[in-house]
Protein backbone atom coordinates (compact mmCIF):
# COMPACT_ATOMS: atom_id res chain seq x y z
CA UNK A 1 0.00 0.00 0.00
CA UNK A 2 1.27 3.54 -1.14
CA UNK A 3 0.24 7.06 -0.59
CA UNK A 4 0.06 9.07 -3.51
CA UNK A 5 -0.50 12.73 -4.42
CA UNK A 6 -1.23 13.66 -7.98
CA UNK A 7 -1.16 17.58 -8.88
CA UNK A 8 -1.01 20.24 -11.59
CA UNK A 9 1.17 23.05 -10.78
CA UNK A 10 2.83 25.84 -12.76
CA UNK A 11 6.56 26.73 -13.06
CA UNK A 12 6.49 28.09 -10.42
CA UNK A 13 4.98 25.46 -8.12
CA UNK A 14 1.45 27.02 -7.42
CA UNK A 15 -1.49 24.58 -7.65
CA UNK A 16 -4.19 27.10 -7.20
CA UNK A 17 -5.28 29.62 -9.32
CA UNK A 18 -7.03 33.11 -8.72
CA UNK A 19 -9.15 35.78 -10.86
CA UNK A 20 -12.48 33.54 -10.83
CA UNK A 21 -15.91 35.04 -11.72
CA UNK A 22 -19.60 33.78 -11.43
CA UNK A 23 -19.03 32.59 -15.39
CA UNK A 24 -15.77 31.00 -14.72
CA UNK A 25 -15.26 30.02 -10.77
CA UNK A 26 -11.88 29.06 -11.19
CA UNK A 27 -10.65 31.42 -13.38
CA UNK A 28 -9.00 31.69 -16.87
CA UNK A 29 -5.51 30.27 -15.40
CA UNK A 30 -7.59 26.95 -13.97
CA UNK A 31 -8.18 26.08 -17.75
CA UNK A 32 -4.56 27.01 -18.42
CA UNK A 33 -2.89 24.79 -15.58
CA UNK A 34 -5.11 21.87 -16.17
CA UNK A 35 -5.47 22.18 -19.39
CA UNK A 36 -3.31 19.29 -20.71
CA UNK A 37 -4.77 17.07 -18.27
CA UNK A 38 -8.22 17.76 -19.21
CA UNK A 39 -7.74 16.94 -23.03
CA UNK A 40 -6.79 13.54 -22.05
CA UNK A 41 -8.95 10.78 -23.12
CA UNK A 42 -8.59 9.35 -19.88
CA UNK A 43 -10.16 12.36 -18.21
CA UNK A 44 -12.78 12.56 -20.64
CA UNK A 45 -14.25 9.53 -20.15
CA UNK A 46 -13.60 9.00 -16.13
CA UNK A 47 -14.71 12.79 -15.23
CA UNK A 48 -16.40 13.98 -17.90
CA UNK A 49 -18.37 10.38 -18.54
CA UNK A 50 -17.16 11.01 -22.46
CA UNK A 51 -17.56 7.72 -24.42
CA UNK A 52 -16.56 9.47 -27.66
CA UNK A 53 -13.35 8.38 -27.74
CA UNK A 54 -11.69 11.72 -28.59
CA UNK A 55 -8.78 13.24 -26.38
CA UNK A 56 -5.34 13.23 -26.53
CA UNK A 57 -3.53 9.45 -25.89
CA UNK A 58 -0.01 10.53 -25.39
CA UNK A 59 1.84 10.61 -22.33
CA UNK A 60 -0.35 13.22 -20.90
CA UNK A 61 -3.09 10.36 -21.15
CA UNK A 62 -0.48 7.68 -19.60
CA UNK A 63 -0.35 9.78 -16.53
CA UNK A 64 -4.02 10.31 -16.45
CA UNK A 65 -4.49 6.48 -16.71
CA UNK A 66 -2.49 6.01 -13.72
CA UNK A 67 -4.29 8.12 -12.13
CA UNK A 68 -6.91 6.18 -11.73
CA UNK A 69 -5.43 2.92 -11.05
CA UNK A 70 -5.11 0.78 -7.90
CA UNK A 71 -6.78 3.58 -5.71
CA UNK A 72 -8.31 1.79 -2.80
CA UNK A 73 -9.49 4.94 -1.07
CA UNK A 74 -9.43 8.71 -1.49
CA UNK A 75 -8.75 11.42 0.91
CA UNK A 76 -9.56 15.23 0.55
CA UNK A 77 -9.72 18.72 2.26
CA UNK A 78 -13.07 20.24 2.35
CA UNK A 79 -12.14 22.83 -0.58
CA UNK A 80 -11.71 19.96 -2.96
CA UNK A 81 -15.16 18.85 -2.11
CA UNK A 82 -16.75 22.41 -2.60
CA UNK A 83 -17.44 22.99 0.94
CA UNK A 84 -16.00 26.53 1.01
CA UNK A 85 -17.83 27.16 -2.38
CA UNK A 86 -21.51 26.24 -1.61
CA UNK A 87 -21.59 26.53 2.36
CA UNK A 88 -24.83 27.04 2.73
CA UNK A 89 -26.11 24.21 0.36
CA UNK A 90 -26.70 21.35 2.74
CA UNK A 91 -27.26 18.97 -0.15
CA UNK A 92 -23.78 19.65 -2.28
CA UNK A 93 -22.22 16.23 -2.94
CA UNK A 94 -18.97 17.97 -4.43
CA UNK A 95 -18.57 18.82 -8.12
CA UNK A 96 -18.58 15.56 -9.68
CA UNK A 97 -22.36 14.65 -9.99
CA UNK A 98 -24.60 12.00 -9.47
CA UNK A 99 -21.28 9.07 -10.15
CA UNK A 100 -18.12 10.71 -8.83
CA UNK A 101 -15.16 9.28 -10.53
CA UNK A 102 -13.53 7.99 -8.24
CA UNK A 103 -15.56 4.39 -7.23
CA UNK A 104 -14.28 4.09 -3.89
CA UNK A 105 -14.64 5.66 -0.13
CA UNK A 106 -13.57 9.01 -0.17
CA UNK A 107 -12.81 10.95 3.17
CA UNK A 108 -13.50 14.65 3.70
CA UNK A 109 -11.57 16.46 5.97
CA UNK A 110 -14.27 19.04 7.48
CA UNK A 111 -15.41 20.17 10.70
CA UNK A 112 -19.32 19.57 9.33
CA UNK A 113 -20.56 16.88 10.96
CA UNK A 114 -22.72 15.61 8.37
CA UNK A 115 -23.68 11.45 7.77
CA UNK A 116 -21.85 9.32 4.95
CA UNK A 117 -23.63 9.93 1.11
CA UNK A 118 -23.40 7.08 -0.94
CA UNK A 119 -23.22 7.50 -5.02
CA UNK A 120 -23.37 5.84 -7.66
CA UNK A 121 -20.39 3.83 -8.92
CA UNK A 122 -19.07 2.75 -5.49
CA UNK A 123 -17.94 6.36 -4.69
CA UNK A 124 -19.16 7.11 -1.14
CA UNK A 125 -18.17 10.02 1.11
CA UNK A 126 -17.34 10.09 4.60
CA UNK A 127 -16.96 13.71 6.89
CA UNK A 128 -14.46 13.69 9.38
CA UNK A 129 -12.68 16.23 11.40
CA UNK A 130 -9.23 14.44 12.12
CA UNK A 131 -5.54 14.92 11.64
CA UNK A 132 -4.08 13.62 8.66
CA UNK A 133 -2.62 10.35 10.58
CA UNK A 134 -5.76 9.34 11.54
CA UNK A 135 -7.63 9.85 8.44
CA UNK A 136 -5.00 8.20 6.52
CA UNK A 137 -5.24 5.26 9.19
CA UNK A 138 -8.89 4.92 8.55
CA UNK A 139 -8.82 5.34 4.69
CA UNK A 140 -5.41 2.16 5.02
CA UNK A 141 -8.42 0.13 6.73
CA UNK A 142 -10.95 0.36 3.63
CA UNK A 143 -8.57 0.64 0.67
CA UNK A 144 -7.77 -3.46 0.71
CA UNK A 145 -4.52 -4.04 -1.81
CA UNK A 146 -5.06 -0.71 -3.08
CA UNK A 147 -3.71 2.45 -2.94
CA UNK A 148 -4.62 5.58 -0.59
CA UNK A 149 -4.58 9.32 -2.78
CA UNK A 150 -4.30 12.43 -1.30
CA UNK A 151 -6.57 13.91 -3.81
CA UNK A 152 -6.28 17.83 -2.82
CA UNK A 153 -6.71 20.71 -2.42
CA UNK A 154 -2.62 21.47 -1.84
CA UNK A 155 -3.13 22.96 1.42
CA UNK A 156 -4.37 19.41 2.47
CA UNK A 157 -1.81 17.70 -0.16
CA UNK A 158 1.21 19.74 1.90
CA UNK A 159 0.22 18.58 5.58
CA UNK A 160 0.24 14.79 4.65
CA UNK A 161 3.71 15.68 2.70
CA UNK A 162 5.22 17.51 5.51
CA UNK A 163 3.85 14.65 7.71
CA UNK A 164 6.21 12.42 5.68
CA UNK A 165 3.37 10.71 4.82
CA UNK A 166 3.61 10.50 1.29
CA UNK A 167 5.22 7.89 -0.79
CA UNK A 168 4.96 8.77 -4.45
CA UNK A 169 4.00 12.37 -5.62
CA UNK A 170 3.44 12.98 -9.25
CA UNK A 171 3.25 16.61 -10.02
CA UNK A 172 2.39 17.46 -13.96
CA UNK A 173 3.96 21.17 -14.12
CA UNK A 174 2.61 23.03 -16.99
CA UNK A 175 5.02 25.74 -18.72
CA UNK A 176 3.26 28.80 -17.58
CA UNK A 177 4.13 31.17 -14.45
CA UNK A 178 0.72 32.30 -12.40
CA UNK A 179 3.03 34.15 -9.76
CA UNK A 180 0.36 34.01 -7.02
CA UNK A 181 -1.79 31.36 -5.37
CA UNK A 182 -0.73 28.52 -2.89
CA UNK A 183 2.74 27.10 -3.41
CA UNK A 184 3.00 23.44 -3.06
CA UNK A 185 7.13 23.83 -2.39
CA UNK A 186 7.72 25.90 0.17
CA UNK A 187 7.73 23.93 3.44
CA UNK A 188 9.27 20.87 1.59
CA UNK A 189 13.18 21.64 1.32
CA UNK A 190 15.03 18.85 0.74
CA UNK A 191 11.89 16.80 -0.03
CA UNK A 192 13.99 14.82 -2.83
CA UNK A 193 16.38 13.67 -0.25
CA UNK A 194 14.25 10.27 0.71
CA UNK A 195 13.12 9.78 -2.81
CA UNK A 196 13.91 8.64 -6.35
CA UNK A 197 13.19 11.03 -9.07
CA UNK A 198 11.99 10.74 -12.41
CA UNK A 199 11.22 13.28 -15.35
CA UNK A 200 9.30 12.90 -18.02
CA UNK A 201 8.04 15.43 -20.93
CA UNK A 202 4.67 15.17 -22.80
CA UNK A 203 3.46 16.30 -25.93
CA UNK A 204 1.77 19.47 -24.54
CA UNK A 205 5.06 20.75 -22.95
CA UNK A 206 3.80 19.53 -19.47
CA UNK A 207 6.72 18.02 -17.43
CA UNK A 208 5.67 15.05 -15.43
CA UNK A 209 8.11 14.55 -12.45
CA UNK A 210 7.52 12.00 -10.03
CA UNK A 211 8.91 11.50 -6.34
CA UNK A 212 8.78 7.40 -5.40
CA UNK A 213 10.37 7.13 -2.08
CA UNK A 214 13.42 5.20 -2.46
CA UNK B 1 20.60 38.74 -32.77
CA UNK B 2 19.38 37.24 -30.07
CA UNK B 3 19.29 37.96 -25.96
CA UNK B 4 19.89 34.90 -24.15
CA UNK B 5 19.84 33.61 -20.50
CA UNK B 6 20.91 30.21 -19.80
CA UNK B 7 20.25 29.44 -16.05
CA UNK B 8 20.48 26.68 -13.58
CA UNK B 9 17.18 26.85 -11.28
CA UNK B 10 15.81 24.32 -8.41
CA UNK B 11 12.56 22.61 -8.83
CA UNK B 12 10.94 25.61 -6.68
CA UNK B 13 12.56 28.13 -8.79
CA UNK B 14 15.38 29.33 -6.78
CA UNK B 15 18.94 29.81 -8.70
CA UNK B 16 20.83 31.08 -5.46
CA UNK B 17 22.20 29.05 -2.86
CA UNK B 18 23.00 29.16 0.86
CA UNK B 19 24.81 27.99 3.65
CA UNK B 20 28.24 28.30 2.44
CA UNK B 21 31.63 28.11 4.20
CA UNK B 22 35.22 29.07 3.53
CA UNK B 23 36.21 25.89 2.46
CA UNK B 24 32.89 25.78 0.13
CA UNK B 25 32.08 29.24 -0.84
CA UNK B 26 29.01 28.44 -2.82
CA UNK B 27 27.30 25.99 -0.01
CA UNK B 28 26.79 22.34 -0.92
CA UNK B 29 23.52 22.83 -2.48
CA UNK B 30 25.58 25.18 -5.38
CA UNK B 31 27.08 21.35 -5.95
CA UNK B 32 23.56 19.89 -6.54
CA UNK B 33 21.99 22.89 -7.97
CA UNK B 34 24.32 22.57 -10.96
CA UNK B 35 26.25 19.50 -10.62
CA UNK B 36 24.69 17.89 -14.32
CA UNK B 37 25.77 20.84 -15.82
CA UNK B 38 29.33 20.75 -13.98
CA UNK B 39 29.91 16.87 -14.92
CA UNK B 40 29.60 17.53 -18.71
CA UNK B 41 32.27 17.21 -21.18
CA UNK B 42 31.64 20.84 -22.31
CA UNK B 43 31.86 22.48 -19.11
CA UNK B 44 34.89 20.81 -18.08
CA UNK B 45 36.97 21.40 -21.52
CA UNK B 46 35.82 24.50 -21.36
CA UNK B 47 35.69 26.01 -18.34
CA UNK B 48 38.30 23.71 -16.46
CA UNK B 49 40.56 23.62 -19.08
CA UNK B 50 40.54 19.99 -18.77
CA UNK B 51 40.72 17.86 -22.11
CA UNK B 52 40.62 14.15 -21.26
CA UNK B 53 37.61 13.88 -22.64
CA UNK B 54 35.81 12.82 -19.76
CA UNK B 55 32.33 13.83 -18.59
CA UNK B 56 28.65 13.30 -19.71
CA UNK B 57 27.54 13.38 -23.57
CA UNK B 58 23.65 12.89 -23.31
CA UNK B 59 20.84 15.71 -23.10
CA UNK B 60 22.81 18.33 -20.41
CA UNK B 61 26.01 18.23 -22.73
CA UNK B 62 23.91 19.17 -25.77
CA UNK B 63 22.42 22.41 -23.82
CA UNK B 64 25.81 22.70 -22.23
CA UNK B 65 27.61 22.92 -26.50
CA UNK B 66 24.74 25.06 -27.00
CA UNK B 67 25.53 27.58 -24.20
CA UNK B 68 28.96 28.35 -25.93
CA UNK B 69 28.00 28.65 -28.96
CA UNK B 70 27.09 31.85 -31.02
CA UNK B 71 27.68 34.29 -28.42
CA UNK B 72 28.89 37.72 -29.35
CA UNK B 73 29.17 39.45 -26.43
CA UNK B 74 28.27 38.75 -22.51
CA UNK B 75 26.62 41.40 -19.80
CA UNK B 76 26.74 39.94 -15.77
CA UNK B 77 26.15 41.34 -12.49
CA UNK B 78 28.90 42.56 -10.26
CA UNK B 79 27.99 39.54 -7.98
CA UNK B 80 28.92 37.17 -10.72
CA UNK B 81 32.04 38.71 -11.47
CA UNK B 82 32.74 38.45 -7.98
CA UNK B 83 32.96 42.03 -6.42
CA UNK B 84 30.67 41.34 -3.34
CA UNK B 85 32.85 37.95 -2.91
CA UNK B 86 35.97 39.86 -2.99
CA UNK B 87 35.28 43.87 -2.43
CA UNK B 88 39.06 44.03 -1.08
CA UNK B 89 40.95 42.71 -4.05
CA UNK B 90 42.11 45.27 -6.13
CA UNK B 91 43.67 42.82 -9.00
CA UNK B 92 40.31 40.51 -8.79
CA UNK B 93 39.43 39.52 -12.14
CA UNK B 94 36.81 37.05 -11.98
CA UNK B 95 36.53 33.57 -11.00
CA UNK B 96 37.57 31.65 -14.12
CA UNK B 97 41.75 32.00 -14.44
CA UNK B 98 43.90 33.51 -16.80
CA UNK B 99 41.76 32.60 -19.82
CA UNK B 100 38.71 32.65 -18.97
CA UNK B 101 35.59 30.79 -20.57
CA UNK B 102 33.86 33.45 -22.91
CA UNK B 103 36.43 34.39 -25.29
CA UNK B 104 33.90 37.66 -25.97
CA UNK B 105 33.76 41.01 -24.38
CA UNK B 106 32.18 40.90 -21.21
CA UNK B 107 30.40 43.44 -19.59
CA UNK B 108 30.79 44.08 -16.23
CA UNK B 109 27.87 46.17 -14.32
CA UNK B 110 28.83 47.65 -11.66
CA UNK B 111 29.28 50.77 -9.56
CA UNK B 112 33.17 50.35 -9.10
CA UNK B 113 35.16 52.74 -11.34
CA UNK B 114 37.83 50.88 -13.40
CA UNK B 115 39.37 50.07 -16.50
CA UNK B 116 38.64 47.54 -18.85
CA UNK B 117 41.16 44.30 -18.56
CA UNK B 118 41.82 42.00 -21.17
CA UNK B 119 42.69 38.00 -20.77
CA UNK B 120 43.78 35.51 -22.59
CA UNK B 121 41.61 33.79 -25.63
CA UNK B 122 39.84 36.74 -26.15
CA UNK B 123 38.22 37.68 -23.03
CA UNK B 124 37.85 41.55 -22.28
CA UNK B 125 35.98 42.61 -18.90
CA UNK B 126 34.35 46.05 -19.35
CA UNK B 127 33.05 47.77 -15.96
CA UNK B 128 29.70 49.52 -16.40
CA UNK B 129 27.11 51.49 -13.93
CA UNK B 130 24.23 51.55 -16.80
CA UNK B 131 20.96 50.69 -17.64
CA UNK B 132 20.09 47.29 -19.07
CA UNK B 133 18.76 49.08 -21.76
CA UNK B 134 22.36 51.27 -22.46
CA UNK B 135 24.74 48.22 -21.61
CA UNK B 136 22.55 46.18 -23.88
CA UNK B 137 22.97 48.49 -27.06
CA UNK B 138 26.19 48.65 -26.13
CA UNK B 139 26.82 44.87 -25.89
CA UNK B 140 24.72 44.21 -29.07
CA UNK B 141 27.25 47.21 -30.84
CA UNK B 142 29.90 44.72 -30.32
CA UNK B 143 28.58 41.00 -30.84
CA UNK B 144 28.40 41.14 -34.40
CA UNK B 145 26.48 38.27 -35.74
CA UNK B 146 26.73 36.75 -32.34
CA UNK B 147 24.05 36.87 -29.60
CA UNK B 148 24.40 38.27 -26.29
CA UNK B 149 24.04 36.42 -23.44
CA UNK B 150 23.23 37.81 -20.17
CA UNK B 151 24.74 35.41 -17.97
CA UNK B 152 23.88 36.31 -14.66
CA UNK B 153 23.52 36.58 -11.70
CA UNK B 154 19.81 35.92 -11.37
CA UNK B 155 18.98 39.45 -9.80
CA UNK B 156 20.88 40.86 -13.09
CA UNK B 157 19.13 38.14 -15.41
CA UNK B 158 15.48 39.65 -13.38
CA UNK B 159 16.34 42.76 -14.96
CA UNK B 160 16.72 42.31 -18.33
CA UNK B 161 13.57 39.55 -18.35
CA UNK B 162 10.95 42.04 -16.55
CA UNK B 163 11.96 45.21 -19.24
CA UNK B 164 11.61 42.27 -21.85
CA UNK B 165 14.88 42.37 -23.30
CA UNK B 166 15.01 38.82 -23.52
CA UNK B 167 14.48 36.76 -26.70
CA UNK B 168 15.41 33.04 -25.52
CA UNK B 169 15.32 31.94 -21.69
CA UNK B 170 16.66 28.39 -21.21
CA UNK B 171 16.32 27.20 -17.41
CA UNK B 172 17.65 23.64 -16.26
CA UNK B 173 15.82 22.29 -13.42
CA UNK B 174 17.75 20.63 -10.99
CA UNK B 175 14.82 17.86 -9.53
CA UNK B 176 15.80 19.55 -6.03
CA UNK B 177 13.75 21.56 -3.59
CA UNK B 178 15.68 24.07 -1.90
CA UNK B 179 12.96 26.43 -0.23
CA UNK B 180 15.21 29.52 -0.06
CA UNK B 181 17.46 31.81 -2.29
CA UNK B 182 16.52 34.21 -5.10
CA UNK B 183 13.94 32.85 -6.87
CA UNK B 184 13.99 33.25 -10.72
CA UNK B 185 10.27 33.52 -11.13
CA UNK B 186 8.52 35.73 -8.71
CA UNK B 187 7.77 39.17 -10.61
CA UNK B 188 7.39 37.00 -14.06
CA UNK B 189 3.54 36.13 -14.18
CA UNK B 190 2.38 35.55 -17.35
CA UNK B 191 6.13 35.74 -18.93
CA UNK B 192 5.27 32.76 -21.24
CA UNK B 193 2.26 34.58 -23.31
CA UNK B 194 5.12 35.51 -25.70
CA UNK B 195 7.05 32.60 -26.22
CA UNK B 196 7.08 29.28 -27.69
CA UNK B 197 7.94 26.64 -24.68
CA UNK B 198 10.22 23.43 -25.74
CA UNK B 199 10.56 20.99 -22.46
CA UNK B 200 13.13 18.11 -22.63
CA UNK B 201 14.59 15.77 -20.27
CA UNK B 202 18.30 14.60 -19.82
CA UNK B 203 19.51 11.40 -18.02
CA UNK B 204 20.54 13.47 -15.05
CA UNK B 205 17.08 14.21 -14.47
CA UNK B 206 17.02 17.79 -15.35
CA UNK B 207 14.39 19.04 -16.99
CA UNK B 208 15.56 21.31 -19.53
CA UNK B 209 12.86 24.07 -20.41
CA UNK B 210 13.20 26.95 -23.72
CA UNK B 211 11.31 29.81 -23.99
CA UNK B 212 11.58 31.45 -27.38
CA UNK B 213 9.84 34.60 -28.01
CA UNK B 214 7.64 33.99 -30.74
Amino acid sequence: MSVRVDLNISLDGYATTEGGTPENPMGEDWGKLTGAYVATRTFRERVLHDESGEGTTGVDDRYAASYFEGIGAEIMGAGMFGFHSFPDDPDWNGWWGDEPPFHVPVFVLTHRERHSVEMKGGTTFHFLAETPHEVLARATAVAGDGDVRVGGGVTTVKQFLVAGLVDRLHVAIAPLVLGRGINLWSDLRGFEADFDVVSETAESGTVHVTFTRG
